[in-house]
C-alpha cells in the first residue's frame, strides 16, 4: 500500500476543520455540517433496477473475472446465465470484496499491522464495509429479492438520539436531543417569518391569499400558538414529565423551548437535513445477520467458478485473448490462465500496482484516481445502555468529535443484553491518523471519546474490532474519490476499457462507495463485453 | 352495543370536513391536517418504565380481575408476584382484549354483522387493534424485554411515500411524493425568509451576528444556492434521472422544484410535522409476527389464572368483599365468584351495561365517557406493487379520501410476493358510516378508493379482513374519548374506584388507545389495591 498515507499519529489538535467539512460542499450546505458523514456516496440513488436484457449467447466463450467483490460476482452470475464460461480469481479466501461482516472469529491483518480476531459474542457483528441499503438502490435490492436474502430495517434517522459538539457555543460539550434542536429551530424560525409576513414586509412577494396560506403553513410547521403566532414548544421536542396514567403523571408536563439566540449561535440547526438527502431516506435496509449475506448468496450460485487465494500478478492481452498470472497465496505457486475476455473488478488503488500491458494513457488513468482513507470500529458493550438508559434504538449520534463523526446504534438485537456500537466512522486525515494506532489504542481512543457523550461507555466496553480500509491489502481505500478534474480526464478512458479488458466496480459509477455502484457498473460493462464478443 | 352509533350508510358527500379535522386541535396545527391520524392517543408518551416497587405480601388475599386485556394481564402478573391469589374472568376465548392480530383462521362477528374468517395466506397478518409501540412507551417495552418478545422496526415515517388529496388545488387528485412537498416547501420558505433578512426588514429582531447565523441556517435548511440564496431543488426531493454507473445515467439529472404559489394553495405543506409528534417518533416497533405476541407472552405466565368465555353479569360488593356472577358463553351456565378485591379492566363502554351496585355518582361517571368509533381493514394483495413499482417499503400514504385517512404498507415480509396493506383507518362518522356496510362492501369501498392512488389495487386485491371496534362485543369502541369536561367531572371519580373495586385500563390514562395506557393504569391501580389490602 501507499505508505505515505499512514502518517505518524499526532495530537488531536492537528486535525483540521477541513477534514470535517470535507464532504460539506457535496451536499450544498454551509456551516457546521455534522451530518456530512451521512453523505457518503454523495447524494445518490441508482436508476437501473434490473440487469440489461442481453440477447444471444456466450456459449464457448471464456471470460476471466478478476475480483469476487460485488462487481465480479454480479458479472459472473449474469454472464453465466448467457452461457459464458466464467472464472473468477479472488485474492482472499472469501467473496465479497469490501462487503464484509466481522463476527466472532473473523480476522484481519492490516498492512504493517497486528492480526485482529473478532471476539464479539455469538449473534453480534459489525458491517465494517457497506452497512446500508437505501431504498433507491434497486440494483442491490434486485439481488436481495432474487436470492431471498432477508432484509430488516436499518434505523438511519432517529431524532431521539443526540447531537454533541464541543464547538456549539452555549451548548458546547452538552449532548442535546436532535428533536429539541429541530423542533425549536423550526418553531422560532417559523415565528420570525410569520412576524415578517404580518408586518407586511414581504408584500412585494406575496398576495393577500398567499399571506394567509403561508401563515397557516407556518403555524403548522412551527406549531405556533395563539393569534400572535408564537412558538412556545411542542410535544415533539419531548416532555419535561411524560404523560401517563391517573392524575400523576396524568397529562405530563410540557417542556420549554431552547432560546432562539442560543440555538443560532450553537449552529446546531445545521446538523440535520430538512429532508433526508437522496440516498439516506427511509426506508433503509440491512440484511438480517450481516451484510455478507449478499456475497454469500452469490457464492451459492457462482462459488464453483471462484478460485480463492489467487493474487493477480500480471495481466497481458493480444488480439486473441487475455492471459493472467496469479499466485496461490497458500503455496506461493504461480499459475497462468487465459480467456477470451477479462472483466477486471480490482480497485484502481490495487490495479495500479499490478504489472499490466495497458497503454500509457490507460495506466495514467488508473493511477490518477484517489481512494478515500476510511476507518470504522465496532465496540461490543456488555449492556445496551443507549436503549436502557437513553431510549435510543438504532440511529446515529451526530458529533464533530475529531475522529468520531458518528456513533451508530445497532438496528438488530433490540432489547437484548449486549450490543455492538459503531464507535467511529472516519475519513481523510482523521482516518489516516487514527489508523496509525494499534487496534487496542484505536479502541481506547473511541471509548474515551464516546465517554464524553455516554458516561456508561467505559464501564460497558468489552472488546473492539477496527478497520482502516486504506491499510487493507487488496483494497487500499474505502472507495474511489473522484474530482471534477479526474472525472473529465480519466473516467471515460477507464469506462472504455482496453482491447479485451473491461473494468468494473463502484469506481466506475456515480454511486461510489455503494454496492449499487459496483453492481450497476458490472451490468453496464458486461453488456459491452457481450457486444464485443458477439461482434 | 349502542345502536345509535350505527347510522345507515349515506353517500360520501355526507362526510364532513369536521370528521377529518377531528383531531387537528389536539396537535395544534391548522389547515389540512392529513396526518392527524398519526396522532391517535393525542400526543403522548409514557413516563413510567417499570412497575411500582411494592413491599409486603398479598399472601392469602384474593383479587378478582375482570378482563384479560393488557391492564388485566399486567395486574394479574404483578399482583401474582406479590403473592395475591388472582383470578381473571375473560369473556373471549383468548386474552389480549383489543390487542388482536388477524391471521389465517381468525374470526370475528361484529354485533349484528356476519361472521368474518380471515383468509390471509400463512405468514401474513394485520394488527387490527394496536399496531405500534413507540420508543416512549417504556412500560410496554418493559414487558417485551422481560418476556423476550422479539421486536422489529415498524416504519412509521416514509417521505418516499405519497400524499393524495382531492382538495389540494393544483395538485388535487395527483399523488405526490411527500419528500417533494417537504423539500420544496422548506426550500421556498427558507428563501423567502432569507430575502426578508437580507432586506433588513427584521433588523429590529436580529443583530448583525444573528443575521449571519440565520442566513447560514436557512441556506442549509432550504439548501439555497449561490450568493442570492435561491432554492433550485435538492437531491432529497428525488432526481429526474437517478445517478448510476458509467456515463449514462452517470451523475443523473436533477429534478425541478414545484412552484411556491402552487404549493401554498395546495396546502400540502401542512400534512407532515416539522418534527414527529411525541408518540410518533422513530424508533417505532412491532412484535415480530403480530402484536398478539404480547398477550400471548402474558398468557404463558398467568394463563392458568384466566377463566375464558366468562361473561360478567353482575358485580356486587360489601365491606367483606366482592361477588361477581358470570355466564359461561359456551354452556350459558351462570356461576358466582367472590374475592377480597376486584380490579375491573372492562372498557367503560361495556361496564355501563353491566348490572352493578356502584353508587349513582360512580355509575354516572362510568356512563359519561365517550368511546371512539374506529374502523380498520386489512387488504391482502397478491403482489407487493407498492414495493415493486413505487419503491415504498413500509410507512403511510397520507390522504384525505373520505373514510380512508391512511393506507399503510406492511413493515414485514419485505420483498416477498404478497402483502397485507392497511386499507383504511377511520374515526368518527366515517367509521360509523363505513361500518354499516357488509365486510364485502367495506372491502369494495377500500379497494375503489385505493385504486385512485395505486392503479394496481384492483388487480392485486385478493381478500380482506375488517373491524369496526364500536361494533365489537366486549369493546364497543376503539378507545375512551375524553374531553376537558369529562376529565374534570368523571376522571377523578373513576380513578378512585369504589370500596373494594378499582378500575384500570387505557381509559384511566392520558395514553388512551395505547397499550401503555392500560399497563400504566394497571400499575397505578394495583398499588392502590395493595395499599388498601395492606392497611
Amino acid at each position: 500500500m501507499d505508505s505515505k498515507l499512514v502518517k505518524p499519529f499526532k495530537s488531536f489538535s492537528s486535525f483540521t476543520r477541513r477534514d470535517f467539512l470535507y464532504r460539506a460542499a457535496a451536499v450544498g450546505g454551509t456551516g457546521l455540517l455534522l451530518n456530512t458523514m451521512n453523505a457518503w456516496g454523495m447524494g445518490i440513488g441508482s436508476t437501473m433496477s434490473a440487469p440489461p436484457a442481453l440477447s444471444g449467447s456466450g456459449k464457448g466463450k471464456k471470460v476471466l473475472i478478476l475480483g469476487a467483490g460485488l462487481a465480479g460476482l454480479t458479472a459472473a452470475y449474469e454472464l453465466g446465465k448467457l452461457g459464458y464460461q466464467c472464472q473468477i480469481l479472488e485474492a482472499r479466501a472469501f467473496a465479497g470484496g469490501r462487503c464484509q461482516t466481522a463476527r466472532k472469529g473473523f480476522s484481519l491483518t492490516e498492512l504493517g499491522g497486528e492480526k485482529q480476531t473478532c471476539e464479539f459474542d455469538e449473534g453480534h457483528y459489525i458491517n465494517h464495509g457497506p452497512w446500508r441499503i437505501p431504498l433507491h438502490h434497486q440494483s442491490t435490492l434486485h439481488y436481495t429479492k432474487l436470492f431471498e436474502v432477508p432484509l430488516e430495517v436499518m434505523v438511519n434517522d432517529n431524532d431521539h438520539s443526540y447531537v454533541y459538539s464541543e464547538n456549539a457555543g452555549p451548548f458546547a460539550g452538552k449532548r442535546m436531543r436532535i428533536k429539541e434542536i429541530k423542533a425549536d429551530m423550526r418553531g422560532h424560525v417559523s415565528e420570525l417569518l410569520a412576524k415578517s409576513v404580518k408586518n407586511n414586509s414581504l408584500d412585494q412577494e406575496l398576495t393577500a391569499d398567499d399571506k394567509r396560506l403561508l401563515l397557516d403553513y407556518l403555524a403548522h410547521e412551527g406549531q405556533l400558538a395563539g393569534a400572535d403566532l408564537q412558538y412556545k414548544g411542542r410535544t415533539g421536542r419531548g416532555f419535561a414529565v411524560n404523560p401517563g396514567a391517573g392524575l400523576s403523571p396524568g397529562p405530563g408536563k410540557q417542556s420549554d423551548p431552547l432560546g432562539f439566540k442560543e440555538l443560532l449561535s450553537s449552529k446546531l440547526g445545521n446538523v440535520y437535513s430538512a429532508v433526508q438527502d437522496f440516498p439516506m431516506q427511509n426506508t433503509m435496509f440491512q440484511p438480517v445477520g450481516g451484510m455478507d449475506a449478499i456475497p454469500k448468496a452469490f457464492e451459492k450460485r457462482v462459488g464453483k467458478n471462484i478460485r480463492y487465494k489467487s493474487e493477480v500478478q500480471t495481466i497481458r492481452q493480444n488480439d486473441k485473448g487475455v492471459t493472467v498470472t496469479y499466485k496461490d497465496t497458500a503455496t506461493n505457486k504461480v499459475s497462468t490462465i487465459s480467456a477470451d475476455y477479462c472483466l477486471c473488478a480490482i480497485p484502481l488503488s490495487v490495479l495500479r500496482q499490478i504489472d499490466t500491458d495497458f497503454s500509457d494513457k490507460f495506466k495514467q488513468a488508473v493511477a490518477s484516481v484517489a481512494y478515500a482513507p476510511v476507518g470504522k470500529i465496532g465496540l461490543q458493550m456488555k449492556r445496551r445502555f443507549w436503549e436502557e438508559d437513553d431510549n435510543i434504538y438504532g440511529g446515529h449520534v451526530l458529533t464533530d468529535l475529531k475522529g468520531i463523526n458518528t456513533i451508530s446504534m445497532p438496528s438488530y438485537n433490540f432489547q437484548k443484553k449486549k450490543g455492538v456500537l459503531l464507535g467511529y466512522y472516519q475519513y481523510q486525515t482523521a482516518a489516516i491518523e487514527i489508523s496509525a494506532l494499534s487496534p487496542k489504542e484505536r479502541a481506547e481512543f473511541a471509548v474515551a471519546a464516546g465517554q464524553k457523550i455516554f458516561p456508561q461507555y467505559q464501564d460497558a466496553f468489552e472488546n473492539a474490532f477496527s478497520v482502516a480500509w486504506h491499510r487493507v491489502q487488496y483494497n487500499l481505500g474505502g472507495w474511489a474519490e473522484w474530482t471534477d478534474k479526474t472525472r473529465a480526464a480519466a473516467y471515460p478512458t477507464l469506462l472504455e476499457g482496453e482491447g479485451r479488458i473491461m473494468l468494473a466496480g463502484e469506481h466506475l459509477s456515480y454511486l461510489t462507495g455503494w454496492q449499487a455502484g459496483a453492481i450497476e457498473s458490472a451490468w453496464q460493462q458486461i453488456a459491452k463485453i457481450h457486444e464485443r464478443a458477439s461482434a
